[in-house]
Order: structure tokens, then sequence, then C-alpha cells
């Protein structure tokens, strides 16, 4: 298909793919100019990884690359693919503060003392010490023990997660269905958590019920 | 104490703390000038809120304020209090498309018929329906019934958080006991998910353990 018939598919404006181009988040179709090559459904399906990334994903322009960079990378073992393109997405900067790395290394010696196969480096361990260091500021003696409950729900949860994965339509495939999940499936999590909240806040506190 | 030791104790600068005053997140000290004024303890724990909120929950300051009315608006019921403050964190602004909307009447209606006592208007369910939105751009054929894993580990987990709030301190520090949850587990959560699914993901197609 040509670029016009690209963006009508995949509800893209031409400018954003021909950005995208640019960026080098998108293949060049086959042919000579931008609007006179020739696009496959290959294009359409990247520019849709690409809108869930942005959009639900709230992932910038420069992380995507290196998330596309990683599922592009078929030679090298699927793990470390899976690994690189999971630490691309994020998180935003971390805190250098001498309060932040103690928080960091105690939440990484103590997820890695539960025996779970995760690189030290991972992005995730700075979200998890920024949320461990904020309890601290607050005045509450919190250790990343204060975490375990959460720790045994995401483990249920990424188990189920990682099974459901199909890898027979080959590595990029498989890599993909991995990031869309972890993104997606990330935002429905937190809203859901919200609303159970709100459930038992209202079940806990509200006049209906009597409770105060 | 002055403001000068406000902004020593709590680690904002001066020109954070006149921000905060003059946008109304914070209450005015006691005295004719900011610097003059004089300010207590509850200064110095609004201002450690303030700041969870933002480099935790990336809360913009508008929607800070909003909360923090919510929180001061002692006379409701708390259950109602607690779910102005829930709804004032966030997210950010929902999609108008009609693919959105399909999407957000089909997880209003799948979460009340699971008997969750939540109002349809909360904005957790625009999270949720773009969750689904994206899904379905995805080519996927999904429903809101996806998401019900989801949905028994977040009950579960926000049972747990309710029953550990301790009204005994009075409905201010009540919501606050629940908004710090919200915010900084939430982030806790995220990280532990992403590091578990690194982890299975290891186990699965690692080349130690001789997957593929």
């Amino acid at each position: 298909m040509r670029m016009a018939e690209l963006s009508a598919v995949s509800g893209c404006s031409v400018a954003t793919i021909k950005y995208y181009l640019r960026e080098g988040l998108l293949p060049p179709g086959e042919g000579t100019a931008a609007t006179q090559a020739r696009y496959d459904d290959g294009h359409v399906e990247r520019l849709r990884l690409i809108r869930v990334l942005r959009e639900v994903g709230d992932v910038p322009v420069s992380r995507i690359a290196k998330v596309l960079a990683a599922i592009d990378d078929t030679r090298r073992p699927l793990a470390d693919v899976i690994g690189t393109a999971h630490h691309a997405l994020g998180p935003r900067a971390s805190d250098d503060s001498a309060a932040h790395r103690q928080a960091r290394r105690e939440v990484v010696d103590h997820v890695l003392s539960r025996g779970w196969e995760v690189d030290a480096e991972a992005p995730a361990f700075d979200v998890l010490a920024g949320a461990l260091a904020a309890l601290r500021r607050l005045g509450r003696e919190a250790g990343p023990e204060s975490f375990d409950p959460y720790a045994d729900a995401a483990f249920a949860i990424a188990e189920v997660e990682l099974a459901s994965i199909d890898p027979s339509s080959g590595p990029s495939d498989t890599v993909t269905q991995v990031i869309v999940g972890t993104v997606v499936y990330e935002q429905a999590l937190i809203a859901l958590r919200r609303l159970a909240e709100e459930h038992h806040s209202n079940r806990r506190f509200g006049t209906d019920h009597g409770a105060g």
C-alpha cells in the first residue's frame, strides 16, 4: 500500500508516519521516496504497537526506539531480548540521593533473596526504591518486606501472563506479546486496584453500612 | 518555626513553599508576611504529602489541590471524602472516540455486575476502557472479562489495604493514609510485576533452563 492508505488503515497521520520513519521507529517502505514507497502489513502492525506504547504506556519516542530495536534483534536469546525491551520501557529518571541509593540496595537484596532471577540493574528497582524512600520520608519505619504481599500477588499474576505467551509465531511476535501485555495489563491492574479500593472503602467507611 | 526552618526540615526550597502557599496547597502560617510567619508540624506533614504525590504519584499541582481540598473537608462522610480524593488523583485526559466510549460502557457494566460498589464516573474506568480499546486496536477479540484475573488480584490486595487503615487519628489522617497507600503501593506493585515478568520470562525462555 501507499503512504495515504497506510495512514488510513493505521489511523496515524502522514506527518506522524514520516516522523517515525525519520526517527527509525518504522522501517522504510520499498521505493525511492517516502510518499512513493510501498508499505505492507508489517508497517501497519508496527504502527499499532507504537500507538499502544505511546498512548497506553505513555512511553516517550526515544524509549520506543529502544524497545523496537530489541524486538527486531532476533539473533539474541529470547529472554535477553525480552529483558532489554522491558528495561527500555522505563521508568523516568531515577533519584540519586543517598536515601534512594540505600533503599535501592535493600530492595534489590530482598527481591534477589526471594530467588527471583532478575537483573539488579533493572529500572523497576528504581521505582520500587522510590516507593520505599517515600514511605520513610513520611516517617514510616518501612523495610523492603513491606512490599511482600504485593510481590506475592505480582509473582502469581506474572506467572499466568508468561504461561499464556505463544512463541510459535517467532521471536519478534513473542517479544511483542510480552511488551503489549506488560503495558496494557499494567494499566488495567492500576485501574482495577483503584476501583477495588473504592469498593472496600465504601464497604468499610460508607454510611450505608453503618461503619465509621 | 520560620520559613527557613520549614524549608530545611521539609527538604522543599523556599521558592517551592511560597509557590504552594500561593496555589493554596499549603495553609498560611501565623503572622503577617510569608517569611515572617510561623509554621508548625502540620505544614511539614503537608509538604511531605505533596512531595509524595508529585514525585511518586506524578500528580500535577492542579490535581494535588483537589486531593488536599477533599482531605480537608472533614464534615462529609469518610467514604465520600476518600472517593473524591481518589478521583482527583487522575488519570490524564480521556479519549472521546466512539471505540473508547463503547469500551467504557462495557467495563463499567462488567465491574458493576461483579457487585463492586463504585461510582460509574470514576476516572479509573477511563484507564480500564483505554486498555480494552488498545487490545481491540491490536486486533485481539477482547472483552471486559479479559481483565478478570487482574480484578481478582486487585480485589484481594485492596481488601487487605483498606483493612489496615487505622481511623483512630481522625478523618484527615485516615484519608491521607488511603491516598498515600494508593500512590506509593501502586508504584511498588507496578515495579514488582515487571520484575516478576522478568523472572518468569527468564524461567520460560532463558537458555540456562533449556526452554525456547
